[in-house]
C-alpha cells in the first residue's frame, strides 16, 4: 500500500509507467527497503535490479524471485508489485528468524514488463534472456520520441552489469492470477504448470463500400458480414481445443464506419492461445483453412497477417514440485491454473528452471484501477513462495519449516 | 461540369458543403444562368431558391422540378446537381423551341439536402413541407458552432418568402440512382414508384471486459460475439422480406478495442428498410424479438434504441403515369427502381403530387469523388423530365412533342 501511493490514481489504482520519475521513486523506495533488510543491490544495463541476500555457500547460483513494479496507465496495486514485495517479505521472514540458506536468495525488479510506454513488453527479462538485444531495447521510443536509453539514464538506473551475465539457479514468480479461475473455484493458491502460447493476427476483409439504401442485398459485398463469420469461428476454434484453447477478437476497425454505408473494409485482431504447441498450431491451421474457405465462398479478399507469436512455456518440473510441496506442507487449498497472460517468468524460464505461484484477484480483474486481492491470499502466496524457495535453496531447511 | 468546378476536389469530385461560400458561388452561378434564361428568382426564409418560367395561365400552381447543389465532403458531380441542371435544361429547350406551357414551370434548389454540415438532412424541403420548424432548422449548428441562420445570412440567401407558402402543382425530381440496379440490368431510365421507408437503431451489447489470456471460454461475457449474431440477423431479416428488404450494420464501436481484452461493450448501428409499411414494421418486430431472445440466451444486456424513422414514401400515381408515358413516347429502355436513399422528393410528396426519375450511375457509386454517369443517360433523363412536366403542365403539348 505504501508503494501504491507512488502514482496512485483517484479511482484507487496506480499509474506508474516504466522509466518515468514515478518509476524511479518506486525503485528508490523498494531498494531503500531492501538495503534496510541487509540486501546488496546490483543494477544491470537495462535497469533490472537484483537485491541479494548472501547464502551460506555464496558461490552457488542464487534462487531468484521477483516481478515488476511498472504498471499500466490505468493499472492496479497488485499486478507485478505483489511479486516483488512478496520476495522482500520472504527475506524479512528469514531475517526475523535469523535463518540462513545454502544458496543466496535474490529479489529482482524487471524493467518495463507492461510495455505500455515502450515496446517490446517484458523488456528487462527479454534482454536478460537474449530474446532481443540491449541495443534494440535502448532504441525503443515512447509516443513523445524519448528513448529507453535516455529515460533509463535520466532516472539513474543504467547499471554496469551486462544483462544475462547474472547467474540464476532457479526462478520463482508470485503473481495475482489476472483471471477468475481460482476465485470461482474457491481456491487460495494456484500452481502454474505453464503459460499459454499465443499467436496474434491482423485480419482484413475487403468488400465494396456502397449505400445502404439503394444496394439490393443480393449484390452487396459487405465486409462486416464476412468478418462476423470469422469472428465467430475464432471462438469456435478455441472451443474445439479445450480446456486451454482461447480465441478472442478484441479490436475492430470498420471503414468508412458510417450508419448508411455498407462497410467496404473491416480490420480486426485475432488472438489464439493454447497450452500445447500441437494444439496451438492446429488452431492456427483451422483458422487459415476457414479464411480460405470464406474467401472461396464469398469472393471477398481476406488477408490474415500474423503479427506476433509466443510458443507455450511449460515451467520446470523441479520448480513446480517445489511449489506443490510447499502448498502441501502448508495445507492450502489449491489447483493447477495455467497462465493465460505473459510474465517475466516466460523469459526467465529460457535461462533457468522457473515456476509461478498464483493467488486469486477479485472478479478476475486486472489491468484496471479496481484490481483487488485479499490480504490473506497474498499472505498465503508469500508463505508458499518462502517454502518453495527454501525447498530449492536449502532443501533440508525447507522441509523442516512451517508457515512464515 | 461548369458548376462542378466550384469546390472541385483533386480526385475529380466536389466538396461544396451547405451554406459555405462555395455553396454561395454555386447558387450565384445557377441563378445567373436562370436569369439569363428569363426566369424570375424567389428565395424563401430557409434559402430554398425557386426559378420560375411563367405559364399561359400564370395563376395555376407551378409544375416544379429540382434537387440540391450542396454535396458530401467527398461527394461527386452528379448527386443533386443533376436534378437542378436537368430542370434548367428543360427550360432552355422550351425557350429554344419558343414553347409556352399552360401552368408555370419552376426549378428549385433545396437548401442543405446532404446534412453533412448541418442536421437534419433534407433541411430546405423539410421546413418547406412542415416536417420541422424554421426555428429548429435555424438553430442547427455545424462542428464549429456556426448556426444555419447566421451562415444563410452570411452567404446572402435568407429570402422573404415564408417556406411552404409557395404553391406546387406537381413535383418531379431527376437523380442518379446511387445504386447499381439500372446499370446491372442495362436500362437507361428508372421509374421510381416509391422511396423505401427506414428505421435506424443504435444497438449496445454490454458484456464484461476481461483479459484474453486468463479468461476461460466458458465464463466469458464477450459483447462482440453476441453482437456478431445480431449483425448477421440484421441481414437475415432483410432477406426474409424481399425484394426491397434492406439490412445494414454500417458503424461499429468496440470498447476498449484492445487486442488482448475481451470486448466489454459493443455499440453498432442498424439500418432496416423496406418499401411497405407492413414489411418494415414486421422487420422491426423481428429484430426486437431476436434481441430479446439473445438477451435471454446469453444473459448479456442488449439495448436497442430507435434513433430515426421515415415511413415508406409511395409517389403519386399521376406523376408516375406522367413519367411512364414520357418514357414510352421516347422509347427508352426502362424499369421500375425503388429509391433506397432519401431525397427532397419525399418531403415534396407531403405537399404535392410527386415523382422521381432515375438514371444509372457508374458502378452504382455515389457519395464518392469517383461518382460518374453517362452523358447519354443524363440526356435521356432530362428528355423524360421535359415530357413528364409537359404531360402535367400542358397535357396536349406533352402528347404532341418528341425528344428535346
Amino acid at each position: 500500500m505504501e508503494l501504491a501511493k507512488i502514482g496512485a490514481t483517484e479511482k484507487g489504482g496506480v499509474c506508474r509507467l516504466a522509466l518515468t520519475d514515478l518509476d524511479r521513486q518506486g525503485r528508490d523506495l523498494v531498494t531503500k527497503w531492501a538495503r534496510a533488510d541487509g540486501l546488496s543491490v546490483t543494477v544491470d544495463q537495462i535497469g533490472n535490479i537484483f537485491m541479494r541476500r548472501a547464502g551460506r555457500n555464496d558461490s552457488l547460483p542464487p534462487v531468484v524471485t521477483g516481478s515488476h513494479i511498472d504498471t499500466q496507465p490505468t493499472g492496479g496495486k497488485f499486478d507485478g508489485n505483489y511479486g516483488v514485495l512478496a520476495g522482500l517479505e520472504v527475506i524479512r521472514t528469514l531475517n526475523e528468524h535469523g535463518m540462513e540458506t545454502e544458496a543466496p536468495l535474490e529479489v529482482v525488479i524487471w524493467t518495463n514488463e507492461e510495455g505500455s510506454r515502450f515496446v517490446p513488453v517484458m523488456m528487462g527479462s527479454g534482454v536478460f534472456c537474449g530474446a532481443f538485444s540491449l541495443e534494440h531495447a535502448y532504441q525503443a521510443v515512447d509516443s513523445n520520441g524519448k528513448s529507453v536509453k535516455e529515460e533509463l539514464a535520466s532516472i539513474g538506473y543504467i547499471g554496469d552489469e551486462v544483462p544475462g551475465q547474472h547467474p540464476i539457479g532457479a526462478y520463482f514468480e508470485s503473481h495475482i492470477e489476472q483471471g477468475p479461475v481460482l476465485e470461482q473455484a474457491g481456491h487460495v493458491l494456484g500452481v502454474v504448470p505453464a503459460v499459454l502460447g499465443l499467436t496474434w493476427y491482423d485480419c482484413t476483409v475487403t468488400g465494396f463500400e456502397s449505400h445502404a439504401g439503394p444496394t439490393p442485398m443480393a449484390i452487396r459485398k459487405d465486409a462486416l458480414q464476412v468478418a462476423t463469420y470469422i469472428m465467430q469461428e475464432v471462438v469456435a476454434i478455441a472451443n474445439r481445443y479445450p480446456p486451454y484453447g482461447r480465441g478472442t477478437v478484441g479490436m475492430v476497425q470498420v471503414t468508412p464506419n458510417s450508419r448508411n454505408v455498407i462497410p467496404g473494409q473491416v480490420k480486426f485482431s485475432i488472438d489464439l492461445r493454447n497450452v500445447s504447441e500441437d494444439f496451438l498450431s492446429r488452431m492456427n491451421e483451422d483458422l487459415s483453412t476457414y479464411v480460405r474457405d470464406m474467401h472461396k465462398q464469398t469472393g471477398l479478399n481476406i488477408q490474415l497477417q500474423q503479427v506476433s507469436h509466443f510458443p507455450p512455456c511449460p515451467f520446470h518440473s523441479d520448480c513446480i514440485r517445489a511449489i506443490r510441496e510447499a502448498v502441501a506442507s502448508l495445507g492450502y487449498s489449491s489447483m493447477d491454473v495455467v497462465s493465460g497472460a505473459g510474465h517475466d517468468a516466460i523469459y526467465a524460464a529460457r535461462v533457468a528452471p522457473s515456476g509461478m505461484i498464483f493467488v486469486p484477484c477479485k472478479d478476475g480483474v486486472s489491468h484496471n484501477e479496481i484490481e483487488d486481492a485479499e490480504p490473506s491470499h497474498l499472505e498465503a502466496g508469500a508463505n508458499v513462495l518462502l517454502q518453495a524457495m527454501l525447498n530449492v535453496a536449502s532443501p533440508r531447511l525447507g522441509q523442516k519449516r512451517d508457515a512464515a
